[in-house]
């Protein structure tokens, strides 16, 4: 395997911040970056090399791209796994249609954690009013029920809080293939940053401490709050996932940590939203990392110099840039994007303190 | 004075490495990037948001360029002086052009060090082959002769060690109105990189210790081995240079430290090549802080995380790309140029070491 040199050209699909922060990342290694998404504004495209405007599903376009690129990535899990299939027959594209097909399935996700050793809630697969009923009377209540594919940021769930909530959230569901998951006692949200490069190496970030506000991610902080045996093992249990799943790239595992114990809830096979605080707190940012896995690069160092908290900016929440870029520990970034919709990611802010110890 | 919101568009003149990294620093602050550059080719159309190819004496372009941006800066100090007083009777360009007109010409730059109370060389016009003559009798040899304008990285000089090199030294000024200077016996070289605000507000990263080969920089080092009061005058000389310009932006000003004392050398109005070493060291680097400073946003953290060297990759240095990303301490930056021809800058590396004390 080769590493694709300076000048090399990245596709990635999708075009919002997370591509954005890619493509700035690659610059800085002096690989172009080439996006496909299809929207017309995407905030991508100001820092991009070029780009492709078409939808996930135009084969014709898909095929342009990949004639234009020497790998392909991806900056979310809900891009079809069938352009992804596509594309793999014409340039490689890490990580692979086999971790978006598990990241895609919250029952596939569960079932790898479980083979692998890991904790997770109690969950069973749900396909009907009769299922769900028989996975209540098994794992009890409260429980929440989820769509097994295409749900993030809350969307497509439904707690279940007393047996009169059963039918109204099987409704909700829509008739799409679900899980039930037990509700988990737990002290509080981490996760693990982690990339492998296409010869097998595996790094981790340490992990971060997460706190949510209506199921969109708040803050993410470094260090957290976790006995050292609970961070080792949750980076195992990353490093487990993503040999199983011949994972090349940066993924993010989100756990719940409840009295000594740890509890898979998701991955997710792309650079995340609890890594933005790699960007001011350590030399290699996630999104330089994603890229250097991508480009068969070696990894870089996960190391950190300085203690952190990540806030992310949500809507009007951006309007208060002034204010925050006076502040001489915060690190501010703006996503470029024009209108400020309610609970719309705008940008995040990352606030240093010198390392101790 | 309003700050230009985050969506607008920083016009930029020249497209090399300096606008590549400028436009990189504005994106994380959600600003776009217009890059007017005359080369098809130009590093910094990889990463911007828009492009003019043209020449800078276009004034159509100029002007069609002045019309989709809200503020003007330049990469580099040789752009003519009339596209920037052209482009200032249509948007605020920042430096102005009364900063540009002092550091193109070393006789101004030298002039107004000295008028500010700074030590320099000895130094005298030379606009004739008996000017030189007078000159060099009045300071003495050895000395060093250079073109007052348009000079850089050593092109445009020539040392004169004995009589019998007057008469070649002036013939290779080619009639062009220059500078003789007296030897500074020096033991190393320093550069201030600073930054005034729109405001007025004045802030400057701790000097850097630099050393060059064949007259381009090859390292820069921080911190500088230089006494704390050196230091200080240092940031105060360039803190009253940037003041008498009325200085909107990042500037570089190199010293020679000898004996204790402090020699102004020249002055860069523009990010510098010493301040490379802030992308990694720092949480602000040198280009964001001067696309904060033109667009009237208050001025980012000067303060530094860690020790660090950096060096230039010249020419096939860069070919060395695989084992410099693969040390775990090492922050590389490539510039994403195609051809590496000797002594062309194709990027640097910071190598980090954690700061002591």
């Amino acid at each position: 395997m080769q590493a694709l040199p300076p000048g090399s050209t990245i596709g990635i699909l999708g075009g919002g911040q997370l591509a954005r922060m890619l493509a700035l990342a690659a610059a800085r290694l002096g690989l172009n970056s080439h996006i496909f998404a299809p929207e017309q504004d995407s905030p991508a495209f100001q820092v991009a090399a070029a780009r492709t405007v078409a939808n996930y599903r135009d084969e014709t376009a898909l095929a342009a791209f990949a004639a234009q690129v020497q790998a392909v990535t991806y900056e979310f899990e809900n891009v079809p796994v069938e352009a992804v299939q596509f594309l793999e027959r014409l340039v490689p594209v890490r990580p692979g249609s086999k971790a978006l097909g598990v990241a895609q399935d919250r029952l596939k996700e569960k079932s790898l954690a479980c083979e692998l050793g890991a904790m997770t809630a109690e969950f069973r697969a749900v396909n009907s009013l009769g299922e769900l009923q028989n996975a209540v009377s098994e794992i009890g209540l409260p429980a929440v029920l989820k769509t097994t594919r295409m749900g993030y940021d809350g969307k497509g769930q439904a707690k279940i809080m007393a047996a009169d909530e059963v039918d109204g959230a099987w409704a909700a569901m829509k008739n799409q293939a679900s899980i039930l998951e037990s509700f988990v006692n737990f002290e509080r949200e981490i996760s693990v940053i982690c990339a492998r490069g296409v010869d097998g190496h595996f790094a981790a970030y340490e992990p971060t401490e997460n706190v949510h506000r209506n199921h969109i991610l708040h803050t993410s902080t470094v260090p957290a709050r976790i006995e050292p045996e609970i961070a080792i093992e949750a980076v195992y249990v990353a490093q487990r996932m993503a040999e199983a799943l011949d994972y090349v790239g940066v993924m993010g595992v989100e756990f719940f940590v409840g009295a000594d114990v740890l509890y898979v809830n998701e991955i997710a096979p792309r650079v995340h939203n609890s890594g933005h605080w790699t960007m001011d707190a350590c030399l290699i940012s996630q999104f330089e990392q994603h890229m250097r896995a991508v480009a068969g690069w070696p990894l870089g160092s996960t190391a950190r110099h300085s203690d952190v908290v990540m806030t992310n900016l949500l809507g009007d929440e951006a309007a208060n840039w002034q204010v925050l870029a006076a502040q001489p520990d915060v690190g501010l970034h703006l996503y470029g994007k024009a209108e400020a919709r309610p609970g719309r990611k705008m940008g995040h802010f990352n606030k240093l303190r010198p390392r101790k110890g």
